[in-house]
């Protein structure tokens, strides 16, 4: 075969850093399979189900920062990268996308393996490109150097996300026996460079001048990495200044000092005495979405005067419907290098948070009281879980209710840096991603999951590199447990046929399959005794399958929140 | 919430007597869930992989020959039915797509399960409808009437397809406690009419002289079900001017006295002189795709001077490079009320099949000596479990080699009818549909399948309707084996790894975990005697694993491929 511009591919990927790719088999793909796999410098997998493929090229790539190459053939092979595709573009990873194609002419001739692949992904990719099938002429050369290189770059560029380049293939596929890949040593490869976006010092002592004029500013971070830089500012401008920062678990913003935490809990109370005086006049928000319902409708309910949210580039979204300003620039530039304020507002800045830390507080307060100690419960498990999971490492949170628990009751001060598929929320691949992730760190990784994202996904184990820094916690309440714990569904008759979905099943058999360590537990004081050393090195993944019972489940829950009524009800 | 248009969708369905739905759980979709499974006529079930769901709803489909309706929430749920919904588009089998969606203002606003969801199965439906949000205007319930009406008539139009509807939805889902759903009796139904659509009198005419014009004329059937009168008017037609029918297994035309269906055994080999002779001056063909790639590459070499396609409407396929006119009529009627021919055109079209049917039978003459009946291969097995499998019970062949196999040896004479998924030739939802299409028959539905198809669509077995008449035949030789078999990625060092994907696996836990009767072999008796009362009556579906070893199976397809060389040589 030798199509030299396709074995080009891997080298300039080499040359741009992006050193992973995940396979999946097919024969159209051969051509790329081949440049991949034979590059010494490129590390690739191979993953049979695309789903799932796709979601562990995600993780992947969520530990290296870089675009993770994925590669199927032609066909269906391209829907199944569908759903990671979404989460990817929504929760801005860059992935690249090779998918094998016939040539056009074969499309709708009915061949096998042939649908129409161009613009597969519809408004999910950040952008499309279709690679020609003819290379004789040198621009066709120009042409699919050119498209790597600007695909590259985009899937980086802010916000990153998901590029698709359709590969048409004409056969033969395979080199002759003898026929050797060489990798053009003089590939050319186009660079991008990002001058910082700080602020321009005239609009940042405006932005001084404005700040003082609000008696109440509070800022809300949204879905974002643990980025160092960014909270060492953001801890000098909310000390200085005295503002709360209301910090999602999925914010990686709960260290600060100031950072609220059980906003879940204490936002959704029907008095609003206390609400009233948390309202904020100036809201400051960045980062991606926010798990809380309750602070959504709280913030829309008490609307800001002014609203400013920073974003260095792209669409913005106005999530709280009170937008007024956005600043094109980095959260990190944004919050660097502000002088302190003072004056009376300043004396009315700091007994507003003083309210907010209070407020939080007494959610932390009651704990003990929620929690006795000897009920197991999903919500008492979670907490559990989060009091022994190792410092610095990684946790995923599986949609839909262990990222609502830990939302509740926070991850602090222990520098582990949390992930949860809130791109686009669905329950379809949390154990792909958290796989991806463990395979792209030397940290231990922790998916906490129910057991419907968990059986969901079950191919995720599906493939020949399960990573034994993998820990998986699954909730098993045998049922889509949410439906019963929110109003609507929970009074229909319905429920547990067509809202939870009832299934039988214990990860036990699951476990067994692909030879990972497997431990159960369903009273409280087994789990104790299994989350001992459940941390520790080990040769193989380790599931911890806690099996709890849904109506103490929604005892609990229900019992939780009527307190925290009472608490706020004076 | 009582959203009346949408109480009314079931309505229509009902009367449209579309009477399967498939609904996956959710929130959003709550009122779609709830104005199905409260519907007194409609048959509801629930299944949580939404990837599943939809091969499911397709099998269910293939059986009904009605739409099967599919329900889900908003966001990535959606995409997880793409592979099922190119199957469907490219197999022609009708589904109704019900996707709840946020309304348009909240899309990009940073909420969960939020995606772009209108056009979301692009070029892969026959239309993509978006209802509205708001209802209080009188145009809106005739636009939501007019659209279901329109969706369900659109997906059964020739050529049959999935039609996908987006419904957003606005809060409250739910209904109140004491509300109840009233399905309007007065509902409008759009019913559409079907006349034959027979060629005139005097088409036939002149189709009549033309034909007597050939002297070697060839029909090839391609993918399309068992119909009675098609195969009766077809019978009639062929043996009458002594016309070959070139028949894939997947064609159900194989019962025909003139069917010819060992081609993808002789129309490879090297010697030219037989299959000169056998090449057609006319070629006639109707249906889909055929499967065997040797004829599809014969037929490209020897063209014939004319090609007649018959199909009633929709894009028409020239996958022979030789297409001169296409009949826009059914087949059945096409093929109804010939005269016979005479005269000295007839003689030689009389010798034509002759040759044909001689080439054919060559193959079938040498079966005994190609399976010796003591060595276990796949081929071998597959010819095992075709002599066994009951009359007019229903088979599903699982891409890529059981396909294959099934095609090189013939499924003859025992009223059964032969499905796959050729749509798009993947393998990612062949036990699904399997699943499906026995949910749909008392018939006994037996899936023969590689192990890859098998592990890839494992989430077939989650749900809480597993048919009893369900029997599953898994080639297990725990990797993708057809690129062993192929040319170019057996020479490629990266075969095992990166082509077959070797994968360790075997169904026993699987079928504990599901309750799945299981049954094992890896020699050629113990595989006779567990054929014996496999297809019985049983309270459960059952699985037989047939172990197979790749060098074996190799060895024997390749000196399967050098005999039938041999017999054509000379």
């Amino acid at each position: 075969m030798i199509l030299q511009p396709i074995v080009d591919i891997a080298e300039i990927c080499a040359r741009k850093k992006v050193l992973n790719a995940i396979l999946s088999p097919g024969s159209r793909c051969a051509p790329l399979t081949l440049s991949f796999s034979r590059h010494p410098a490129i590390d690739v997998k191979t993953v049979s189900d695309e789903r799932s493929a796709a979601f562990i090229a995600l993780g992947m790539a969520q530990m290296s920062e870089k675009p993770t190459v994925l590669v199927c053939t032609s066909g269906s092979a391209a829907l199944n990268y569908g759903p990671a595709v979404a989460e990817a573009f929504y929760q801005q990873v860059p992935l690249l996308l090779l998918t094998a194609d016939r040539p056009p002419e074969w499309i709708d001739q009915l061949d096998g393996q042939t649908i129409r692949q161009p613009d597969i992904y519809g408004n999910h990719v950040k952008k499309s490109y279709h690679l020609p099938v003819a290379y004789n002429h040198a621009d066709a050369h120009w042409y699919i150097n050119r498209v790597i290189n600007e695909a590259i770059n985009l899937s980086q560029s802010f916000p990153p996300g998901p590029v698709h380049i359709n590969v048409p293939v004409r056969e033969p596929f395979y080199p002759e026996t003898n026929e050797k890949l060489t990798y053009n040593q003089e590939i050319r490869v186009i660079d991008q460079h990002y001058p910082a976006v700080g602020l321009p010092d005239e609009m940042k002592n405006i932005l001084q001048q404005k700040l003082k004029t609000f008696k109440k500013t509070l800022i809300v971070a949204g879905q974002g990495r643990a980025d160092a830089s960014l909270l060492s500012f953001l801890e000098s401008f909310t000390i200085s200044h005295h503002i709360p920062v209301v910090a999602d678990v999925i914010s990686n913003c709960q260290s600060l000092e100031n950072a609220i935490i059980h906003q879940d809990a204490f936002l959704g109370i029907k008095e609003q005495t206390l609400l009233s005086q948390l309202a904020p006049e100036l809201l400051i928000t960045f980062g991606q979405s926010v798990i809380s319902k309750q602070l959504k409708l709280y913030l829309r309910k008490y609307r800001p005067a002014r609203h400013w949210h920073i974003q260095p580039g792209g669409e913005v979204a106005d999530t709280f419907q009170s937008l007024t300003d956005v600043y094109r620039t980095t959260p990190a530039e944004f919050f660097k290098a502000w002088y302190t304020s003072s004056g009376p507002a300043m004396v009315e800045q700091e007994s507003y948070l003083k309210q907010w830390k209070n407020a939080d507080q007494m959610v932390a307060q009651s704990w003990g009281r929620h929690f006795p100690g000897h009920t197991l419960s999903e919500f008492a498990a979670v907490r559990s879980v989060l009091e022994v999971i190792p410092e610095t490492s990684i946790l995923h949170l599986a949609n839909s209710m262990p990222v609502r628990y830990a939302n509740y009751l926070g991850v602090r001060g222990k520098g582990v840096e949390v992930f949860a598929n809130r791109g686009t929320s669905g329950i379809d691949g949390s154990v792909s991603v958290a796989v991806g992730c463990a395979l792209g760190t030397d940290k231990i990784v922790t998916l906490v999951t129910g057991d419907m994202a968990f059986f969901y996904d079950r191919n995720a184990f599906w493939n020949n590199y399960l990573p034994s820094n993998l820990r998986v916690i699954i909730l098993n309440n045998h049922a889509g447990g949410i439906f019963g714990l929110i109003k609507g569904p929970d009074r229909q008759p319905e429920l547990e046929e067509f809202f939870e979905t009832r299934q039988p099943l214990k990860a036990r058999y699951l476990c067994d399959e692909f030879h990972i360590e497997y431990r159960y537990c369903d009273d409280f004081s087994s789990l104790q005794k299994h989350l001992k050393g459940f941390f520790e090195d080990g040769n193989q993944p380790k599931v911890l399958e806690i099996e709890t019972d849904k109506k103490i489940n929604k005892k609990f829950f229900t019992e939780f929140k009527s307190s925290i009524e009472k608490i706020y009800g004076n």
